[in-house]
C-alpha cells in the first residue's frame, strides 16, 4: 500500500487505529477451540467487527509461531482475510546479512501479502535495504520501544560527528537516509511521550507505529499531541486492550466497543 | 544441551565446526526438486554425510520461511532428524518485549527441539531473559556481525560510567550478566578477528558462534588463535563453503570433503 493510499484511508475513516492480532490459544474464548482453526476463527472475528475502526492489523508472529505448521497457516488464512484496504504489518522484528534479508523479504512480500515488516536495526544497512525496494512495501525499523529493556541500549548515550545523543536518535537519523517516507517508518512506544518531540525534529514527515497504548499504559491523547503531523503520521496499536475484552460467544462485539473508543477519540483528536 | 555436554562432544569429535543449513530451494541440486521435500531430502544428505565433522548445525529460519508452510514443514523435519548429540541452532535473530519472548522460546524450546535460539539484543533485557530459564536452553545475542553493516550501530561509541566503548562492547558486558556462560553465547563474525582479544577480556569463558569464514572471507586459523579458551569456546560456522560445493548427485560427498578440511584444521589447532 502507497503512502497516499493510507494517509486516503486515515481520512476516510477517521481512524489512525492499528489492532494488533496478538492472537493467544490460551486468552481466546473457550468454545473456539472446539473448531478446527480456532486461532483463524478469533481473528475472522476480530476482523468482521472491527474492519470498518482500523487502518491497520498489526500480526505478531511470535503468537503464530508458537503453534508450529498449525500457527503458520492460521497466519496466512488471516493475512489472505484482511481486505486489501487495511495496511497489513508483519510484527516479526527481523534483522540479518543481506542474502538472509532478502529471504525475509521474500515471505512477507512474495509468500504472504503484508505490507510492511518490523525490523530490528541493530546489524545496519545492509539489514534493512532488502525490505526497501518494491514499491508499495514498508520496512518499519524499532526507534526507541515501549518496554523497560529499551533503557538498556537505546537510551545509551553515543558519540558521532554530530555531537552526543541517545542510540535511538542515532538509529533513526541514519534509518531515515536509506529509503523515504514512502517505504519507511518506525516504532516508537507510547509510553515514552517525553521523547516524541525530539523525533518529530528528525523525521517530521514519516509514519510512526505506536504500540503501547492500553495495556502498557500509553496515553493516546499525549502521543498524538506530541506525535502526529500533517498526514497525521502515526498508526497507534492497540492489541490486548481490545481483543481480549470478553471470552464469551461476544467477545467479537466487546472487541468492536472497545475499538471504537479508541476511534471516536482520534476522530475528535483529528478535528 | 548442557556445556559440559557440548565440551565432551568438541573433545570427542576434535571439532568446534557448525554448519549452516541455509538451505536454498533455488541452490541445491536440481534432482530434488522432483521429491515431495526437496529442502528436507537436501538437509539429511548433508546431516548424513557431515555428522561425525561437525558438533553443531544452525538452521537459518529465513530460508525456511520464505518457502511458507512447506518451509517451516522441512524445518521441523530437520530438526527432529538431528542427533541429540548435535547443538541445534534456530539462526531467527529474535527479539521482542517479555510477552512475546516467552511464546518465540516457546516456538524454538518445546514446539520444536531447538538447544539454542539467536537473538537480537536492542529491546534489553525482557527481551532475553524469557530464554535463559530452561536448563540446557541457550540465547546467542548477536554482538559483532561479520556484514557490512556492523560498522552502523555496533561499532559506535557509546558513552557510560566505565567510559567509553563500542556498542557491541556495552552489549557483551551488559547481556552477560543476564544469565550465565551456562546458557548465553554470544555471536561473533568471523571477519572482525582483530576484536576477538577484546572480546575475550569481557567474556573468557562464554561460547562464540563464530560466522563468516569461508564465503564471506573470515580466517579460521586467526579467529582461533584470539578467540580459542579452555574449553574451546568456539563453535565455528559456515554455510555456503560447505553446502553448496557441488549440484550434482554427489552433493553430499563434496560437502563432507570440505567439512572435513576444516575440521583437520581444527584438529590441528586444537593438539
Amino acid at each position: 500500500m502507497k503512502r497516499s493510499e493510507l494517509i486516503d484511508q486515515i481520512k476516510s475513516k477517521e481512524s489512525y487505529l492499528c489492532i494488533g492480532l496478538d492472537t493467544d490459544i490460551n486468552k481466546i474464548p473457550k468454545h473456539l477451540l472446539e473448531l478446527d482453526d480456532p486461532i483463524f476463527e478469533f481473528n475472522k472475528e476480530i476482523i468482521d467487527q472491527t474492519k470498518d475502526l482500523c487502518v491497520s492489523y498489526k500480526l505478531n508472529l511470535a503468537f503464530y509461531e508458537s503453534q508450529g505448521i498449525k500457527g503458520w497457516e492460521s497466519l496466512q488464512k488471516t493475512v489472505e482475510y484482511i481486505p486489501d484496504t487495511i495496511f497489513k504489518i508483519a510484527d516479526a522484528k527481523r534483522g540479518d546479512i543481506g542474502n538472509t534479508a532478502n529471504m525475509y523479504a521474500k515471505a512477507f512480500f512474495e509468500q504472504m501479502n503484508f505490507d510492511a515488516v518490523t525490523l530490528s536495526p541493530y546489524m545496519g544497512k545492509d539489514s534493512i535495504t532488502p525490505f526497501l525496494s518494491i514499491e508499495g512495501k514498508w520496512a518499519i525499523i524499532l526507534g526507541l520501544t515501549s518496554n523497560a529493556g529499551s533503557e538498556d541500549f537505546q537510551m545509551q548515550k553515543v558519540k558521532n560527528d554530530s555531537g552526543e545523543k541517545y542510540l535511538f536518535e542515532s538509529v533513526i537519523e541514519r534509518c531515515k537516509s536509506w529509503g523515504s517516507d514512502e517505504n519507511t517508518m518506525f516504532v516508537v512506544g507510547a509510553t515514552k511521550e517525553e521523547y516524541f518531540k525530539s523525533i518529530r525534529t528528525i523525521v517530521p514527515n514519516h509514519f510512526l507505529l505506536v504500540p503501547g497504548v492500553g495495556a502498557q499504559g500509553g496515553s493516546l491523547k499525549e502521543v498524538s499531541r506530541n506525535g502526529l503531523n500533517k498526514d497525521t503520521g502515526l498508526l497507534i496499536n492497540s492489541s490486548r486492550g481490545i481483543i481480549y475484552k470478553s471470552d464469551g460467544p461476544n467477545f467479537g462485539e466487546e472487541a468492536k466497543k472497545s475499538a471504537q473508543i479508541l476511534r471516536d477519540e482520534m476522530k475528535e483528536i483529528l478535528t
